[in-house]
């Protein structure tokens, strides 16, 4: 519904996101892929998210006044996670505001650019000297004095004398690593582009990268199409295996639903498709052997492995991806069957692995990856955490997009902010988080999870709230929206079920980071940063994050991070950076992967994290 | 006409030819690609050419009673150059009796086989521990523990999980350079070959490898069928160029005739042709191009440019060739637009750039190629010898095939000896060089070239040599075989416009041969080995090439080699060794290609090598 919102251009991403007036910059920022530093949780104390609103500036608040002089207020210096968004206005993110690697998906506007915009695919416009009789050498080699040494497959070789005669030997040479994949005709440098994809289980996400400032030019996003299949890998392998031609099926699928956005992403962008010469993909190990027609039935069972750690790197037509024919297709290095690429994308966008002080990396997906890095040390183990935060297995679940409800608080009644400003159809994965946390608070929810009946509840709780509680079916609900407020022909509710599922998949997330603190012999209170990544919507209350028990109620509120789609900014990060992408391959080369199952304490821990935490950290 | 030859097998090449009885034991070992040392010039004196005739041997000769004992002799030891095949008989030839490289080409039963026989290709059987939960790696990191590391196409890694598992991760890799080719069941360690081919202007000679002992299993040879598009390549070229399709004609042509060749290669060896994994090729630099699409415009014009100076290594595949389906295709290094791939190779087999001495390769085909190396100096050119030696051209010129007058001596009358013993019905380039030599000896044919009528004939020319110059059409001919004795119907005779084509090839040959020497400030008896190579007809009397001025006069006997094909002897040491392949690569790197047209010189030595030389060394 963007008729609704109101939009902001990010600089120097180049990107244009849509958000509600009120919207805090923070979550238009995050919206946008930028990951701005908050280490004081977003308290407006610590002055790190600074920003220059260039016009609309909301009036500062007091502490925007502490933190800025006049003369900077005026210049329209604010504090991300204090300042709102009051009307169409463009944010210039500066570097020292950006959380590691994310500035190198920002784009660089600074003396550091050459290093971080690095991609594989470059170009080169050239003049050669025309042979003559005392300087005959052959063409490649003519071409090799000035590129360096290549490799090309016949297809070009066998065009290039004629090219180089009709073009009088001059052009622009298309690079990848030591491949030529193309000489074009006059000088067409500013024209070379990548695709950069997250392949998740349920959601792919796609962009467009012009490769000359590492910016997004076009985005969009599709339900799997492989969902047809299954909702979950296990079903899909299950598909592959069973089924004659199945894996053909789930191959073929997801290959042509790529095609289709690339088809979007170039027809948005205006960009020639022969001048996209790569495409990189972040995915978990069962959706990128998917996408790579690789059988995957041994992810399926006992001991879960997979064909490849290291990322492949094939030509996109053994994939029949519709980009330049000779282009490239990229898929992440995996750590393990259920570590995947998603996972090693998400730590190469936060650096999770780069400093010496323990990170940890959270990553809710349809599974739940969490990543201790400590020491030189990757610690990297999955959970079962269902697809609870994707809306999967949740009675009125759906994916964070419009009509979904994200936001909701308990303040005498119910106040709920929806995903494009209408009447709400659904409750995705933040919302669900909030919910929960805030009957948790006011104790209409118990420990154990139980929903309280009129009954059992406390005598304290509004009347207002008291009468959402009902009986439905066979169980007890919490009605969100009235059948007359929906925009559905029913009302929204939260069931028992719901809250049960909840608890399972925070559960294991939480007896997860247990298990691995505990490998690497640390307490909570030892980890310097928490990213926690994942589609479930973007901005989570920290309070209520911890009060569900998705993270240790120890941990302060400053070292939480939510990073958003960190394995899309990873695939991105990789298109345009080799750094990056050779970081990926080391990443995979010396994680760990931890099998919780084989943990005899894991269990235990997943037990006493089915109840939600007794003591919560203040708001 | 293999009814009337006699069988002799090879060894260690393990390689059967026919030949006529009486046949000497060098020329059958020549036709079997061994090149075997007589720096005496084959007179008998020199004992470096020792074989041992296993049945059958032929009464020794007393050059050979001077060079064996009594006992040597009873063992069956001879000299090829003096003994003869008596009957079916199998050949040893020793290591010591071969010249150079020709020997890796012989495959070896000495301590240095692992060295020689070292192909690119190479297979390996394993038995892998499956994966367990706590053993959990990746499946190609299991096979890279053993292998190391690879790459490999994802038409083969969609394969690999479960042929992994149906075999119970045992099976046979077969790996090429660091990549994959295939995983198959059992082990096939014994089924590893390759094809190497010659590809010619005027002919195909190809060859089915054992990769494990280096050795022919099955060899063909067709015309190339090129020539429906123009005898030479000027004409291909021009026809590349000229015709809507005719590159597309001409490759389709020769990878149709070269799949054919294979066809028939694996039906004479048994051989499955998923076992074939890879094909080399040498040829000229425009049969090369041909052959692998690559557009041979530049090559027909001024400074005539090649596309690439280094091997070509590609994807079978890419050029459609039948073999395995990921096997690959390796063309030579060339060294200019008219130095190819074909005296590439001729370098490598015969080791001509190896020593320290001064040698020379000249390669006689539709060209004349002539290579001097000295000093780690590579001097190479290429002369416009024509067609001359391979048939064309010439009145009733022919390849040496069936039927082919091949030798001829004037003794009296006229005494022919032909290629399958039957009715001639033409003349190869080695009765050409023979016929004229002996017309020039006798005076029949003078200095000039002009072929003597009966008026001018001097008087000592016996009545039956005479009465064979005749007028014919309008010039004087010399008839070899009249009609009653020709297999066609007509007369086969030597043409006055025969010789002139003849003394444009050898002058042209003859003044390279002047002006590299020049280059390089050398002498003819600097020289300490001249290759001669081409498939003109494997043996040529010294004596005779030096009368009609095709070898200098002055170079003495012993340091003459005639090797045949070492075109073909190149393509097959690439096919079994690295080192050669790296060699050739080394070769094409550092040779400078000598432009004679440019060389004032030329034009000069050319003119005067028109004439046939004044003086001839002792026969």
């Amino acid at each position: 519904m963007r008729e609704a919102e109101i939009p902001v251009v990010l600089e120097p991403l180049g990107r244009t996101v849509y958000v509600l007036e009120k919207t805090k910059i923070l979550e238009a920022a995050v919206r946008a892929g930028a990951l701005l530093n908050t280490p004081c949780g977003g308290q407006g104390t610590c002055g790190k998210c600074r920003v220059r609103v260039v016009k609309n500036a909301c009036p500062p608040n007091e502490a925007e006044r502490a933190a800025f002089s006049a003369e900077e207020l005026a210049e329209g210096m604010r504090l991300a996670c204090q300042s709102r968004i009051c009307g169409p206005t463009t944010i210039e993110i500066p570097r020292a505001s950006v959380i590691g690697a994310a500035y190198q998906i920002l784009g660089a506007e600074s003396e550091t650019t050459a290093d971080e915009i690095n991609p594989a695919v470059r170009k080169q416009f050239l003049t050669l000297t025309p042979p003559s009789r005392e300087h005959a050498a052959p063409d490649l080699e003519r071409l090799e004095e000035v590129l360096g040494n290549f490799k090309s497959d016949l297809s070009l070789l066998a065009e290039l004398p004629r090219r180089l005669r009709a073009w009088s030997f001059s052009g622009t040479a298309v690079l990848a690593d030591h491949r030529l994949i193309d000489f074009e005709e006059g000088d067409t440098r500013t024209q070379c582009f990548s695709v950069a994809f997250d392949i998740g289980t349920t959601t792919l996400v796609g962009v467009l990268l012009d490769l000359n400032d590492g910016r997004e030019r076009a985005t969009t996003s599709r339900l799997n199409p492989q969902t047809t299949f299954g909702d979950d890998v296990l079903s899909r392998i299950l598909h592959a295996r069973e089924q004659p031609d199945g894996l053909k099926d789930l191959h073929d699928a997801i290959v042509a639903e790529v095609n289709g956005m690339i088809d979007e992403l170039i027809e948005q962008a205006g960009v020639a498709r022969e001048h996209v010469y790569e495409a990189t993909f972040a995915g978990n190990t069962t959706m990128q052997q998917l996408l790579l027609g690789l059988d995957p039935a041994a992810l399926g069972e006992v001991p879960f492995v997979p064909v490849a750690r290291r990322g492949v790197l094939v030509e996109a037509n053994e994939l029949e991806l519709n980009i330049h024919p000779r282009g490239r297709a990229y898929a992440f290095p995996v750590i393990g069957g259920f570590v995947g690429g998603d996972t090693v994308a998400g730590l190469v966008a936060t650096e999770a692995a780069d400093t010496d002080a323990p990170a940890m990396l959270v990553d809710i997906g349809t599974n739940g990856e969490i990543v201790l890095c400590h020491d030189g040390q990757i610690l990297a183990a999955s959970t079962a955490a269902g697809p609870a935060f994707e809306g999967a297995r949740i009675h009125h679940g759906m994916r964070a997009a419009a009509g979904a409800i994200e936001k909701v608080l308990l303040d005498g009644d119910v106040r709920l902010n929806v995903i494009g400003d209408m009447p709400p159809i659904g409750i995705c994965g933040s919302a669900l988080i909030d919910v929960v946390a805030e009957l948790l608070r006011i104790g209409v929810v118990i420990r154990e999870g139980l929903l309280l009946g009129d009954d059992l509840m406390p005598e304290h709780i509004p009347e207002a709230i008291r009468r959402r509680v009902r009986q439905e079916g066979n169980g007890t609900v919490f009605v969100l929206a009235e059948r007359h407020e929906s925009g559905t022909e029913e009302s929204i509710v939260l069931t028992q079920r719901d809250i049960r599922e909840l608890q399972l998949a925070t559960g294991a997330i939480r007896a997860g980071i247990s298990i691995l603190l505990q490998r690497a012999g640390l307490k909570v209170s030892d980890l310097e940063r928490v990213y926690i990544a994942g589609g479930f919507g973007n901005f989570i209350r920290r309070s209520n994050a911890q009060r569900i028990g998705l993270l240790p109620s120890d941990l302060p509120h400053e070292k939480m991070a939510f990073v958003g789609n960190a394995s899309l900014a990873g695939a991105w990060a990789a298109a345009v950076s080799q750094k990056a992408r050779a970081h990926a391959e080391e990443i995979a080369r010396h994680a760990q992967h931890v099998d919780l199952s084989l943990d005899p304490a894991f269990q235990m821990e997943f037990a006493e994290a089915m109840f939600f935490p007794e003591t919560v950290a203040p708001t």
